[in-house]
């Protein structure tokens, strides 16, 4: 017996005009050809851009790369699954009996999934405003306890900690030019990883704002290595 | 002498309520603090969401993989560089003057950052709404030239062109079960790349569908692996 998709309607507080958008949301490939994949697609591009534009307001002061970070972390796999938990998503799923069997109900990956396609689901039935607004309510606890995230770190200590992690020495700071009157200087710093054999500069117009540059700089180097 | 935007506004179509804005979406990072490196994380999730959502009007048959591809063509780079070129916009740059003297504004990654800024300055100016019609207006010709594209060649062909350029042996399908009555079988087709030691299964209502289907899937497969 399939369990009806009201109380999933209820937790998502969102009226579906098209049941069967909801139904082909919770169907697995394993379930049928009418199946969430190409709703994931669609649901993963509109939660991507949504998070993005509320990171970019709640921390004007962000870089990129921590914007990025930030969004990586609420996005993955693991957290939208804990979404997906929250609004019971794993009892409404239609999955095939080799996954049923195997417990896909419970798994992480067929949750974010499905969690995607409900949010593609809900763009085509009910438009953009209202899987934005859909995506701002399941998302608001998350989004609150961001604030005092590692992400948000300064930089030169975000740089320390990750090269202390890797077992690597600790990066150089080095003021390589001052220019400028006395009172509208600009600092240009070199920031080095020895062990890497990196060197990245940062500006700004005071010492500590220039190194903080190089050190944001640096970690996207760093990181991108990886 | 910088050249003012007045030229940048018209062929964009789109007034700014705040000009700083789009000043600062062609600011790359060399010219000062006030610069695209934000404004380009908004941007490029904006851009991609909506290019997301055009394909997946466009394309109503192409699986989530097509999809993807599809997108990935759009956003990439190079493209984003042609888009940026057919708005002049290497003459509107505000480049620091190392990135001057070396050609910075013909450079490809400087212009698709710069562009993608100015997608999110058009959205946080104007709203969604004009963003959207936005990238629509500068992706039309790009979006109408898509149709006879490769990616949506069916997926037999396609992973029979990949192996071979590979110089690897072609997929061999086989029906591994027929179920259901004569007017609605249930058809599974097993796709294996001996050379790569992989096995995927396809299903469908009939046996060229369950092909099509498992050959999609061990494309993804093939393609994760590289």
């Amino acid at each position: 017996m399939k369990r009806t998709l009201d109380g999933l309607v209820r937790s998502l507080g969102c009226e579906f005009r098209q049941p069967a958008l909801l139904e082909a949301a919770v169907t697995h490939r394993s379930a049928g050809s009418r199946n969430n994949e190409r709703l994931e697609f669609l649901g993963d591009a509109v939660l991507g851009f949504v998070i993005a534009e509320c990171l970019f307001e709640k921390f004007p002061e962000a870089s990129e790369g921590q914007l990025s970070r930030l969004r990586a972390s609420l996005v993955k796999r693991e957290t939208l699954a804990e979404v997906a938990r929250e609004l019971d998503l794993g009892d409404y799923l239609r999955l095939g009996s080799g996954e049923l069997k195997s417990g896909g109900f419970r798994r992480d990956s067929i949750l974010a999934d499905a969690l995607e396609a409900i949010l593609g689901a809900i763009l085509l039935d009910r438009g953009y405003e209202a899987c934005h607004a859909c995506i701002h309510r399941l998302f608001t606890d998350k989004l609150a306890r961001l604030s005092s995230a590692d992400e948000l770190k300064d930089p030169k200590t975000l740089l320390q900690e990750l090269l202390q992690s890797r077992h690597l020495g600790l990066p150089v700071y080095e003021v390589t030019s001052v220019t400028g009157k006395a009172h509208r200087q600009h600092f240009v710093v070199a920031c080095r990883v020895v062990d890497l054999d990196l060197s990245v500069t940062g500006e700004g117009s005071n010492r500590r704002g220039a190194e903080q540059a190089s050190a944001r700089r640096m970690l996207d180097q760093v990181e991108a290595r990886v």
